[in-house]
Protein backbone atom coordinates (compact mmCIF):
# COMPACT_ATOMS: atom_id res chain seq x y z
CA UNK A 1 0.00 0.00 0.00
CA UNK A 2 0.96 3.80 -0.06
CA UNK A 3 1.71 6.28 2.20
CA UNK A 4 -1.64 7.57 2.25
CA UNK A 5 -3.04 4.46 2.75
CA UNK A 6 -0.95 3.62 5.68
CA UNK A 7 -1.90 6.60 6.97
CA UNK A 8 -6.16 6.00 6.25
CA UNK A 9 -5.65 2.55 7.95
CA UNK A 10 -3.66 3.80 10.99
CA UNK A 11 -5.48 7.33 11.71
CA UNK A 12 -1.87 9.28 11.79
CA UNK A 13 -1.03 11.77 9.26
CA UNK A 14 1.42 10.83 6.71
CA UNK A 15 4.04 13.88 8.19
CA UNK A 16 3.68 11.86 11.47
CA UNK A 17 4.65 8.64 9.37
CA UNK A 18 7.18 10.24 7.84
CA UNK A 19 8.86 11.78 10.65
CA UNK A 20 8.53 8.28 12.34
CA UNK A 21 10.71 6.74 9.12
CA UNK A 22 13.11 9.18 9.47
CA UNK A 23 14.05 8.39 12.78
CA UNK A 24 14.33 4.72 11.96
CA UNK A 25 11.19 3.73 14.17
CA UNK A 26 9.67 1.71 11.53
CA UNK A 27 11.18 -0.20 8.55
CA UNK A 28 11.34 1.93 4.95
CA UNK A 29 9.55 0.76 2.52
CA UNK A 30 9.63 -1.13 -0.45
CA UNK A 31 10.58 1.15 -3.24
CA UNK A 32 9.10 1.01 -6.57
CA UNK A 33 9.61 4.59 -7.88
CA UNK A 34 12.51 6.90 -7.98
CA UNK A 35 10.03 8.68 -5.09
CA UNK A 36 7.44 6.50 -3.97
CA UNK A 37 7.33 3.23 -1.90
CA UNK A 38 5.08 0.91 -0.81
CA UNK A 39 4.32 -0.68 2.36
CA UNK A 40 2.77 -3.42 4.42
CA UNK A 41 0.66 -5.13 7.07
CA UNK A 42 3.82 -5.30 8.88
CA UNK A 43 4.07 -1.34 8.96
CA UNK A 44 0.72 -1.06 10.43
CA UNK A 45 1.11 -3.33 13.33
CA UNK A 46 4.39 -1.67 14.27
CA UNK A 47 3.01 2.07 13.43
CA UNK A 48 0.40 0.73 16.17
CA UNK A 49 2.95 -0.16 18.72
CA UNK A 50 5.21 2.97 18.25
CA UNK A 51 1.79 5.27 18.91
CA UNK A 52 1.64 2.88 21.60
CA UNK A 53 4.55 3.81 23.14
CA UNK A 54 4.15 7.56 22.46
CA UNK A 55 0.81 8.06 23.47
CA UNK A 56 0.44 5.80 26.05
CA UNK A 57 3.47 4.90 27.54
CA UNK A 58 5.51 8.35 27.00
CA UNK A 59 8.39 6.72 25.88
CA UNK A 60 10.96 9.34 23.66
CA UNK A 61 12.05 8.38 20.62
CA UNK A 62 15.43 7.28 21.52
CA UNK A 63 13.99 4.57 24.09
CA UNK A 64 11.14 3.77 21.51
CA UNK A 65 13.93 3.32 18.50
CA UNK A 66 16.16 1.07 21.47
CA UNK A 67 12.67 -0.90 21.76
CA UNK A 68 11.91 -1.44 17.95
CA UNK A 69 15.51 -2.28 17.83
CA UNK A 70 15.45 -5.21 20.35
CA UNK A 71 12.33 -6.24 18.88
CA UNK A 72 13.99 -6.65 15.28
CA UNK A 73 17.30 -8.55 16.81
CA UNK A 74 16.06 -12.38 16.50
CA UNK A 75 18.59 -12.84 19.44
CA UNK A 76 16.39 -11.52 21.56
CA UNK A 77 14.00 -13.10 23.60
CA UNK A 78 10.87 -11.48 24.19
CA UNK A 79 11.51 -11.58 27.89
CA UNK A 80 14.30 -9.02 27.03
CA UNK A 81 12.52 -7.23 24.45
CA UNK A 82 9.43 -6.43 27.36
CA UNK A 83 12.45 -5.82 30.00
CA UNK A 84 13.65 -3.10 27.84
CA UNK A 85 10.17 -1.32 27.20
CA UNK A 86 9.14 -1.80 30.93
CA UNK A 87 12.56 -0.47 32.29
CA UNK A 88 11.68 2.78 29.99
CA UNK A 89 8.36 3.19 32.34
CA UNK A 90 10.19 3.28 35.57
CA UNK A 91 10.63 7.00 37.24
CA UNK A 92 15.02 8.15 37.71
CA UNK A 93 15.96 8.11 40.91
CA UNK A 94 20.21 9.43 40.74
CA UNK A 95 20.99 9.16 43.84
CA UNK A 96 20.11 6.51 46.71
CA UNK A 97 21.79 5.33 49.22
CA UNK A 98 23.31 2.07 49.22
CA UNK A 99 21.79 0.70 52.74
CA UNK A 100 18.43 1.67 51.15
CA UNK A 101 19.50 -1.06 47.99
CA UNK A 102 20.39 -3.26 49.77
CA UNK A 103 17.47 -3.44 51.86
CA UNK A 104 15.54 -3.89 48.64
CA UNK A 105 17.59 -6.66 47.56
CA UNK A 106 16.93 -8.24 50.35
CA UNK A 107 13.40 -8.06 49.92
CA UNK A 108 13.50 -9.22 46.53
CA UNK A 109 15.45 -12.50 47.95
CA UNK A 110 12.69 -13.05 50.59
CA UNK A 111 10.21 -13.19 47.52
CA UNK A 112 12.12 -15.31 45.43
CA UNK A 113 11.91 -13.00 42.80
CA UNK A 114 14.48 -13.15 39.49
CA UNK A 115 15.54 -9.00 38.76
CA UNK A 116 17.88 -7.93 36.68
CA UNK A 117 20.84 -6.05 38.79
CA UNK A 118 20.33 -3.22 36.75
CA UNK A 119 16.24 -2.69 37.26
CA UNK A 120 15.35 0.82 37.58
CA UNK A 121 12.56 0.18 39.70
CA UNK A 122 15.26 -1.14 42.03
CA UNK A 123 15.91 2.19 42.87
CA UNK A 124 12.50 3.47 42.71
CA UNK A 125 11.72 1.16 46.18
CA UNK A 126 14.88 2.43 47.46
CA UNK A 127 13.58 6.09 46.78
CA UNK A 128 10.62 4.86 48.41
CA UNK A 129 12.11 3.47 51.65
CA UNK A 130 14.43 6.91 51.78
CA UNK A 131 11.43 8.86 51.61
CA UNK A 132 9.53 7.24 54.43
CA UNK A 133 11.77 7.48 56.85
CA UNK A 134 12.56 11.16 56.49
CA UNK A 135 9.25 11.69 56.93
CA UNK A 136 9.14 9.48 60.90
CA UNK A 137 7.73 6.57 59.70
CA UNK A 138 9.29 3.03 61.02
CA UNK A 139 11.07 1.41 57.73
CA UNK A 140 12.93 -1.76 57.00
CA UNK A 141 13.39 -4.28 54.11
CA UNK A 142 10.37 -5.71 54.79
CA UNK A 143 7.89 -2.93 54.81
CA UNK A 144 6.75 -3.41 51.18
CA UNK A 145 7.00 -7.38 51.53
CA UNK A 146 2.32 -6.69 51.67
CA UNK A 147 2.45 -4.52 48.69
CA UNK A 148 4.35 -7.26 46.70
CA UNK A 149 2.22 -9.94 47.70
CA UNK A 150 -0.66 -8.06 47.02
CA UNK A 151 0.72 -6.95 43.57
CA UNK A 152 2.20 -10.52 42.72
CA UNK A 153 -1.10 -12.28 41.31
CA UNK A 154 -2.30 -9.57 38.96
CA UNK A 155 1.24 -8.94 37.21
CA UNK A 156 1.64 -13.20 36.94
CA UNK A 157 -1.94 -12.83 35.10
CA UNK A 158 -1.40 -10.03 33.23
CA UNK A 159 2.05 -11.72 31.71
CA UNK A 160 0.22 -15.12 31.29
CA UNK A 161 -2.47 -12.89 29.48
CA UNK A 162 0.21 -11.95 27.15
CA UNK A 163 0.17 -15.33 25.68
CA UNK A 164 -3.45 -14.36 23.87
CA UNK A 165 -1.16 -12.31 21.57
CA UNK A 166 -0.13 -13.40 18.41
CA UNK A 167 3.01 -11.59 17.60
CA UNK A 168 6.30 -10.18 19.60
CA UNK A 169 4.36 -6.40 18.51
CA UNK A 170 1.06 -7.18 20.16
CA UNK A 171 2.70 -8.64 22.77
CA UNK A 172 5.02 -5.52 23.58
CA UNK A 173 2.10 -3.19 22.86
CA UNK A 174 -0.12 -4.99 25.06
CA UNK A 175 2.32 -5.02 28.17
CA UNK A 176 3.11 -1.17 27.69
CA UNK A 177 -0.88 -0.86 27.25
CA UNK A 178 -1.94 -2.73 30.52
CA UNK A 179 1.41 -1.71 32.55
CA UNK A 180 0.65 2.18 32.15
CA UNK A 181 -2.98 1.76 31.80
CA UNK A 182 -3.84 -0.82 34.80
CA UNK A 183 -1.94 1.72 36.90
CA UNK A 184 -3.62 4.43 36.64
CA UNK A 185 -6.99 2.23 37.28
CA UNK A 186 -5.00 0.27 40.37
CA UNK A 187 -4.14 3.55 41.85
CA UNK A 188 -7.45 4.85 41.34
CA UNK A 189 -9.22 1.67 42.87
CA UNK A 190 -6.82 1.83 45.97
CA UNK A 191 -8.13 5.74 46.80
CA UNK A 192 -11.62 4.27 46.30
CA UNK A 193 -10.83 1.26 48.45
CA UNK A 194 -9.51 3.83 51.18
CA UNK A 195 -13.16 5.93 50.82
CA UNK A 196 -15.11 3.30 51.53
CA UNK A 197 -13.36 1.45 54.55
CA UNK A 198 -12.63 5.15 56.15
CA UNK A 199 -16.69 5.49 56.15
CA UNK A 200 -16.80 2.30 57.63
CA UNK A 201 -14.19 3.08 60.50
CA UNK A 202 -13.64 7.08 60.85
CA UNK A 203 -17.14 8.71 60.20
CA UNK A 204 -18.42 7.90 63.31
CA UNK A 205 -15.61 7.72 65.16
CA UNK A 206 -14.50 11.92 65.32
CA UNK A 207 -17.61 13.31 64.12
CA UNK B 1 8.09 30.30 70.39
CA UNK B 2 8.60 33.20 68.09
CA UNK B 3 8.93 32.43 64.17
CA UNK B 4 12.46 31.82 64.27
CA UNK B 5 11.95 29.15 66.47
CA UNK B 6 9.56 27.75 64.66
CA UNK B 7 11.34 27.85 61.40
CA UNK B 8 13.75 25.95 63.58
CA UNK B 9 11.68 23.70 64.55
CA UNK B 10 10.44 23.01 61.24
CA UNK B 11 13.45 23.42 58.82
CA UNK B 12 11.33 25.99 57.09
CA UNK B 13 12.47 29.88 56.10
CA UNK B 14 10.57 32.56 57.96
CA UNK B 15 9.89 33.51 54.33
CA UNK B 16 7.96 29.83 53.51
CA UNK B 17 6.19 30.64 57.59
CA UNK B 18 5.20 33.84 56.54
CA UNK B 19 3.65 32.93 53.24
CA UNK B 20 1.85 29.98 54.76
CA UNK B 21 0.56 32.32 57.35
CA UNK B 22 -0.53 35.13 54.83
CA UNK B 23 -2.17 32.35 52.57
CA UNK B 24 -4.60 31.72 55.97
CA UNK B 25 -2.65 27.63 55.41
CA UNK B 26 -1.90 28.13 59.03
CA UNK B 27 -3.52 30.30 61.90
CA UNK B 28 -2.08 33.03 63.43
CA UNK B 29 0.11 33.61 65.76
CA UNK B 30 -0.99 35.24 69.33
CA UNK B 31 0.01 38.78 69.48
CA UNK B 32 2.60 40.06 72.01
CA UNK B 33 3.91 43.25 70.51
CA UNK B 34 2.46 45.44 67.88
CA UNK B 35 4.72 43.50 65.39
CA UNK B 36 5.45 40.33 67.14
CA UNK B 37 3.81 37.10 67.44
CA UNK B 38 4.08 33.91 69.58
CA UNK B 39 3.80 30.46 68.31
CA UNK B 40 2.80 26.98 69.72
CA UNK B 41 2.92 23.24 69.16
CA UNK B 42 0.01 23.70 67.14
CA UNK B 43 1.95 25.18 64.37
CA UNK B 44 4.43 23.03 64.34
CA UNK B 45 1.76 20.22 63.70
CA UNK B 46 0.29 22.23 60.92
CA UNK B 47 3.38 23.00 59.22
CA UNK B 48 4.61 19.62 59.30
CA UNK B 49 1.20 19.03 57.57
CA UNK B 50 1.28 21.80 55.13
CA UNK B 51 4.95 20.50 53.97
CA UNK B 52 3.19 17.14 53.29
CA UNK B 53 0.47 18.00 51.53
CA UNK B 54 2.47 20.64 49.36
CA UNK B 55 5.72 18.79 48.55
CA UNK B 56 4.57 14.77 48.93
CA UNK B 57 1.29 15.29 47.94
CA UNK B 58 1.64 17.91 44.99
CA UNK B 59 -1.33 19.32 46.46
CA UNK B 60 -2.29 23.79 45.29
CA UNK B 61 -2.79 26.14 48.07
CA UNK B 62 -6.31 26.24 47.19
CA UNK B 63 -6.64 22.44 47.89
CA UNK B 64 -4.36 22.95 51.40
CA UNK B 65 -6.44 25.66 52.43
CA UNK B 66 -9.75 23.73 51.84
CA UNK B 67 -7.93 20.63 53.79
CA UNK B 68 -7.22 22.62 56.67
CA UNK B 69 -10.28 24.52 56.67
CA UNK B 70 -12.27 20.93 56.74
CA UNK B 71 -9.45 19.80 59.78
CA UNK B 72 -10.49 23.02 61.87
CA UNK B 73 -14.03 22.94 61.32
CA UNK B 74 -15.18 20.41 64.20
CA UNK B 75 -18.84 20.04 62.44
CA UNK B 76 -16.43 18.03 59.80
CA UNK B 77 -15.61 14.20 60.37
CA UNK B 78 -12.24 12.95 59.50
CA UNK B 79 -14.05 10.52 57.12
CA UNK B 80 -15.17 14.28 55.30
CA UNK B 81 -11.10 15.43 56.04
CA UNK B 82 -9.72 12.54 54.50
CA UNK B 83 -12.25 13.02 51.52
CA UNK B 84 -11.13 16.10 50.97
CA UNK B 85 -7.58 15.36 50.72
CA UNK B 86 -7.23 12.22 49.05
CA UNK B 87 -9.76 13.94 46.18
CA UNK B 88 -7.31 16.80 45.69
CA UNK B 89 -5.06 13.88 44.59
CA UNK B 90 -7.09 12.32 42.23
CA UNK B 91 -6.12 13.34 38.40
CA UNK B 92 -8.60 15.14 36.72
CA UNK B 93 -10.56 13.69 33.31
CA UNK B 94 -13.32 16.04 32.04
CA UNK B 95 -14.75 14.40 29.52
CA UNK B 96 -16.23 10.70 30.25
CA UNK B 97 -18.68 8.87 28.40
CA UNK B 98 -22.15 7.91 30.68
CA UNK B 99 -22.08 4.54 29.64
CA UNK B 100 -18.64 4.28 31.09
CA UNK B 101 -19.44 6.12 34.07
CA UNK B 102 -22.30 3.62 34.35
CA UNK B 103 -19.99 0.74 34.32
CA UNK B 104 -17.66 1.85 37.69
CA UNK B 105 -21.19 2.59 39.33
CA UNK B 106 -21.72 -1.24 38.52
CA UNK B 107 -18.09 -2.15 39.92
CA UNK B 108 -18.85 -0.30 43.14
CA UNK B 109 -21.86 -1.91 43.67
CA UNK B 110 -20.85 -5.39 42.94
CA UNK B 111 -17.37 -4.70 44.90
CA UNK B 112 -20.03 -3.39 47.99
CA UNK B 113 -17.95 0.07 48.35
CA UNK B 114 -19.53 3.40 49.77
CA UNK B 115 -17.74 5.82 47.43
CA UNK B 116 -19.25 9.32 47.20
CA UNK B 117 -21.33 10.28 43.88
CA UNK B 118 -18.78 13.11 43.03
CA UNK B 119 -15.43 11.24 44.16
CA UNK B 120 -13.13 12.29 41.01
CA UNK B 121 -11.69 8.65 40.34
CA UNK B 122 -14.77 6.82 39.37
CA UNK B 123 -13.88 9.49 36.42
CA UNK B 124 -10.57 8.40 36.41
CA UNK B 125 -11.70 4.56 36.15
CA UNK B 126 -14.12 5.11 33.44
CA UNK B 127 -11.10 7.01 31.28
CA UNK B 128 -9.15 3.27 32.24
CA UNK B 129 -12.32 1.81 30.65
CA UNK B 130 -12.22 4.26 27.38
CA UNK B 131 -8.73 3.78 27.13
CA UNK B 132 -9.23 0.16 26.92
CA UNK B 133 -11.91 0.07 24.20
CA UNK B 134 -9.75 2.27 21.94
CA UNK B 135 -6.83 0.21 22.13
CA UNK B 136 -8.77 -2.55 20.89
CA UNK B 137 -9.48 -4.38 24.24
CA UNK B 138 -12.32 -5.98 25.18
CA UNK B 139 -13.61 -4.03 28.46
CA UNK B 140 -17.10 -4.73 30.81
CA UNK B 141 -18.19 -3.12 34.09
CA UNK B 142 -16.46 -6.46 35.38
CA UNK B 143 -12.63 -6.02 34.02
CA UNK B 144 -11.30 -3.97 36.94
CA UNK B 145 -12.98 -6.35 39.19
CA UNK B 146 -9.57 -8.71 40.09
CA UNK B 147 -7.56 -5.42 40.05
CA UNK B 148 -9.93 -4.13 43.14
CA UNK B 149 -9.86 -6.81 45.11
CA UNK B 150 -5.92 -7.15 44.90
CA UNK B 151 -5.70 -3.58 46.31
CA UNK B 152 -8.52 -3.94 48.63
CA UNK B 153 -7.44 -5.44 51.51
CA UNK B 154 -3.94 -3.57 51.65
CA UNK B 155 -6.38 -0.36 51.64
CA UNK B 156 -8.33 -1.38 54.28
CA UNK B 157 -5.20 -2.38 56.62
CA UNK B 158 -3.49 1.46 55.41
CA UNK B 159 -7.25 3.02 56.74
CA UNK B 160 -7.01 0.85 60.13
CA UNK B 161 -3.13 1.65 60.57
CA UNK B 162 -4.25 5.53 60.88
CA UNK B 163 -4.87 5.10 64.34
CA UNK B 164 -1.92 4.82 65.89
CA UNK B 165 -1.50 8.66 64.98
CA UNK B 166 -3.02 10.27 68.02
CA UNK B 167 -4.46 14.22 66.02
CA UNK B 168 -6.38 14.51 63.02
CA UNK B 169 -3.24 16.58 61.69
CA UNK B 170 -1.13 13.14 61.93
CA UNK B 171 -4.36 11.01 60.37
CA UNK B 172 -4.44 13.22 57.49
CA UNK B 173 -0.86 13.71 56.96
CA UNK B 174 -0.09 9.67 57.10
CA UNK B 175 -2.72 8.93 54.88
CA UNK B 176 -1.45 11.77 51.93
CA UNK B 177 2.19 10.52 52.64
CA UNK B 178 0.87 6.71 52.29
CA UNK B 179 -1.34 7.28 49.60
CA UNK B 180 1.53 8.94 47.59
CA UNK B 181 4.40 6.99 48.34
CA UNK B 182 3.11 3.55 48.62
CA UNK B 183 1.28 4.35 45.06
CA UNK B 184 4.87 4.90 43.86
CA UNK B 185 6.40 1.90 45.43
CA UNK B 186 2.92 -0.35 44.42
CA UNK B 187 3.88 0.58 40.83
CA UNK B 188 7.42 -0.40 41.05
CA UNK B 189 6.62 -3.80 42.61
CA UNK B 190 4.11 -4.41 40.08
CA UNK B 191 6.45 -3.69 37.30
CA UNK B 192 9.24 -5.56 39.20
CA UNK B 193 6.85 -8.78 39.36
CA UNK B 194 6.33 -8.43 35.63
CA UNK B 195 9.89 -8.80 34.81
CA UNK B 196 10.05 -11.67 37.53
CA UNK B 197 7.47 -13.62 35.63
CA UNK B 198 8.50 -12.91 32.37
CA UNK B 199 11.47 -14.27 33.49
CA UNK B 200 9.48 -17.45 33.85
CA UNK B 201 7.23 -17.33 31.13
CA UNK B 202 8.89 -15.94 28.20
CA UNK B 203 12.75 -16.01 28.34
CA UNK B 204 12.64 -19.63 26.49
CA UNK B 205 9.30 -19.17 24.51
CA UNK B 206 10.49 -16.87 22.14
CA UNK B 207 14.64 -16.68 22.61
Amino acid sequence: MRISELSERTGMTTATIKYYLREGLIPPGRATAPNQASYDEAHVTRLRLVRALREVGGLGIDQIREVVASLDDPGQSLHAVLGISQAALAPRHDSVADEDLQAVEQLLVELGWTIDRDAPDRRTLAAGLASLRQLGQPVSALTFLPYAQAVEPVAAWEIASLETQQSREAKVELAIVGTVVYEAVMNALRRLAHEHHSASTTATADG
